[in-house]
């Protein structure tokens, strides 16, 4: 039985190589690649996809694993070989529905739509991106229907990224998070003059901005030797194995947020592939479980960390000395109300913590009408506007501050967005968590101490990988699933101190 | 028929698009990756070499190759298609004979060492690269007994890097060429004094190297949108298409040389990557027939262009105001004579055309010796440091400065370096038919015009790609085959004018 197993790991490592592989392409396409490199990168990736898919959807592995079914009931659940059999079974079964030709489509599609997107947002041309898309979105029809009729068309897609949960399940969460949202926005708009956040606008040389993000993110675990971090158009977080960590930000010189707060966004995302367990290395369990857990990183370090007095109670002394011109004259209570501010926006990325989530909102209503083909692609920029004049009162100026802002359809991404918003919920689940164990966690951040905190995470979360599915893993951590109720608190005791609201 | 080529053709270009991405990580690997991650990217490289492997070595290319005999003899020779078919099979027949596990090893290792190297030259520590070196050759050993037994062991191993070129062809062009060359640098070697390279070195800001080192390549066809250039330890360059090249290079704050003329050396490689048809693109004949022809193009841009006083006519006065406390009180023929300067030396990128051929030797040499076992390897240090003594006169301080300087024997590439001295040789032959078609070429130089030649190339030379064998090209390029003459006679020429030796 054991040199069954190991011919099975053998396989998986290979395929989970090539599957890392395709993530530095990825990550060189967004940062390195000169911009002519595009078309042929594209066939590069769907040759690459066609090949993974083909070796794992191989009669070889399709026996091997009901050869294992023995060898897996014998161990523990939660033995590293059980649980490997267990989610690549969980795996095969889904892949094994998708055709070779149809996988690699889609990879070559999303590669090129990616490109154009770049190019359609730099000039705020939606008409350029619609071909694109809209191939993208045919396919993930094509996708849709190679698996039986559930209960909503949606939720195929939700599974990808969120293994289990279904569009039933993350409406009554959103419904219920609006409940209590709603009117803390609302409450918050009626003393939106009580808070200014000026200070974060005027003059920060990139290069500063550059140092300071990093001086931050190194007392977070990025060490140079692992990690990398470089800009780019649309920030994201890769890997090429657990000492191969690649995040990148983006910098503009006339606003420090954006570096600021996506490089810790990103590195909480690093930390958690960083913090799989080195016995997982080259085996598909070697990475985070679901992207709202991943999601659920990322945000915690950006906010619960990032935007906490504690935090800058170390940081922003030093921030004043690396912009002396900017911050010499702001004291730290107005940088910390600056950074907290609550305002409607019209970029999810740089939203504030309460208004995020209608963002989010948004984009996971138009998605489903999409995919049910109650809005047409052509007409999605409209639909966009108007939502968001519905929810956040604001008009879009163009598409690239609109509709054209974020890579993920053009990535071909459909069905991912909502995962950010129940990232933030779990983050303030597992906070509560973290706090009960750690009652100094604030004492920690304000002299600069953060690896009590990183070695927590490690230590409940990171280091199963994808071992147990994103239910079972959010029960080991929080003992339990998502519940609104912690984030809500939290949202209501912070802005209702800043705000000066009951 | 035609729908059996189209169904090689498929094939091909996915095996090549494999090929392709594992030249990105090996850009990516020398140039951005994180030391920690050289384990898992060994691993990358080795699964993607066994999936390249087996895709390239199975019954199916074999079927098609023999289907394919047919429409292949009913083709002109030099079309593209009888083209494909017969690279293709005789590539097949070579790696045929190479065991997938072998192939996966060798690549594994050579990885694995190229990190170890890194290190040990940091350090110079050549006990810290000699078990990887072991490895690497004892693998070599392996890899030329899958082939018949040839005149000479080392035959097989030249044959990866200069197809059909025989061990006794290349000493008998050495030797040829020892016997103009040796003379010349010892008459040279009397007027040492006459010559002086002083001005070569100072105070050179790195970024303003760069700039430099720019701003000349895009005149030579350098696209910002279709070319990379990078920092390294050791420069290369490499390519992930014809419209995706990526060339490095080495700065030393003191010393301008490795940054003026490496960048230039590089940039001769990329154009004949970015001259190949682009019909040929995603085939196996997307790429340089030959080292010794690639090096003809790289040491033609470095030299015959680039320590040319036409060249510098048009480049001189911009470099003095790019670095105008070093230059400026330093005339164009002070400065030509600087570059130019022969003088033995320890580093081979760094010689001069003259003794630059002496370093190839002494390692065509030892290759030799190493392969035929009359040389152990840890006793390699003492061999290189006795040879240099012997063919160049100078003792050798540390091995980072002998025999661990060059990248090439980590990668596992062994037979490769050979290839410099011809290509030195061949540019030349090049030469004389670009001035007989060109014959203003000069002209044209001093006035910063460089795409005459660059069109040439492409047109006699890159385009074609890998379409003929070594000598098919050079007889399409030159009218025949390697001969030292026209190299001899143009370094008796610029160097007899330089040094007053009749």
């Amino acid at each position: 039985m054991d040199s069954k197993f190991i011919e099975l790991k053998n396989h998986l490592a290979e395929i989970h190589d090539l599957t890392k592989i395709a993530w530095v392409l990825s990550w060189d396409q967004q940062t390195m690649m000169p911009m002519k490199g595009a078309a042929v990168r594209a066939e590069h990736l769907a040759s690459l996809g066609k090949v993974i898919h083909e070796k794992f959807i191989s009669p070889e592995i399709a026996k091997l694993l009901d050869d294992l079914s023995g060898y897996e009931a014998s161990l523990p659940y939660d033995s590293d070989d059980a649980s490997l059999i267990r989610v690549t079974r969980r795996d095969y079964e889904k892949e094994a529905r998708v055709p070779a030709e149809l996988r690699a489509d889609m990879t070559r599609t999303a590669a090129l739509a990616r490109q154009a997107w770049v190019a359609a947002r730099q000039e705020s041309n939606y008409g350029l991106f619609l071909p694109h898309l809209e191939k993208n979105v045919a396919l993930k029809h094509k996708y849709v229907e190679c698996f039986d009729e559930s209960e909503n068309v949606y939720d195929i897609l939700l599974d990808d990224y969120e293994r289990d949960m279904k569009t039933r399940e993350v409406t009554a969460i959103f419904d219920a998070l609006k409940q209590d949202l709603v009117p803390l926005i609302a409450a918050i708009g009626k003393k939106s003059d009580a808070v200014s956040d000026a200070c974060l606008h005027g003059n920060f040389p990139i290069e500063q901005q550059r140092e300071f993000a990093l001086s931050i993110i190194t007392r977070f675990g990025f060490d140079p030797d692992a990690w990398r971090l470089d800009p780019t158009v649309h920030p994201f977080a890769s890997s090429a194995g657990t000492n191969d960590i690649r995040i990148t930000t983006r910098y503009y010189a006339d606003f420090i947020s954006p570096s600021l707060f996506g490089s810790m966004h990103e590195c909480g995302h690093g930390l958690y592939e960083n913090g799989v367990s080195p016995a997982l290395e080259r085996t598909p369990l070697c990475r985070g479980t679901s992207l709202a857990l991943h999601e659920s990183q990322s945000r915690m370090w950006e906010n619960l960390v990032g935007r906490s007095r504690a935090f800058w109670k170390f940081f922003y002394p030093k921030l004043q000395t690396a912009f002396p011109d900017q911050f010499k004259r702001v004291d730290a209570e107005t940088f910390y109300r600056a950074i907290n501010k609550v305002q409607p926006s019209l970029i999810r990325v740089e939203a504030d913590e309460a208004t995020y989530n209608l963002h989010i909102i948004l984009r996971f209503e138009l998605e489903q009408e999409i995919m049910r083909g109650e809005l047409r692609l052509k007409d999605l920029p409209d639909a966009w506007n108007a939502r968001m004049k519905a929810y956040l009162g604001i008009d879009v100026p163009n598409d690239a501050q609109g509709v054209l802002q974020d890579i993920h359809w053009s990535a071909g991404s459909i069905g991912y967005f909502s995962t950010y918003s129940l990232g933030n919920i779990i983050s303030a689940q597992i906070w509560e968590k973290v706090l009960a164990d750690i009652p100094d966690l604030s004492e920690r951040f304000a002299r600069g101490e953060f690896m009590n905190l990183r070695e927590w995470l490690r230590d409940r979360l990171h280091k199963h990988g994808r071992k147990f599915t994103p239910r079972e893993t959010m029960d080991k951590v929080v003992g339990g699933f998502i519940d609104v109720k912690p984030y809500v608190r939290y949202l209501q005791k912070k802005f209702g101190e800043i705000y000066g609201i009951k």
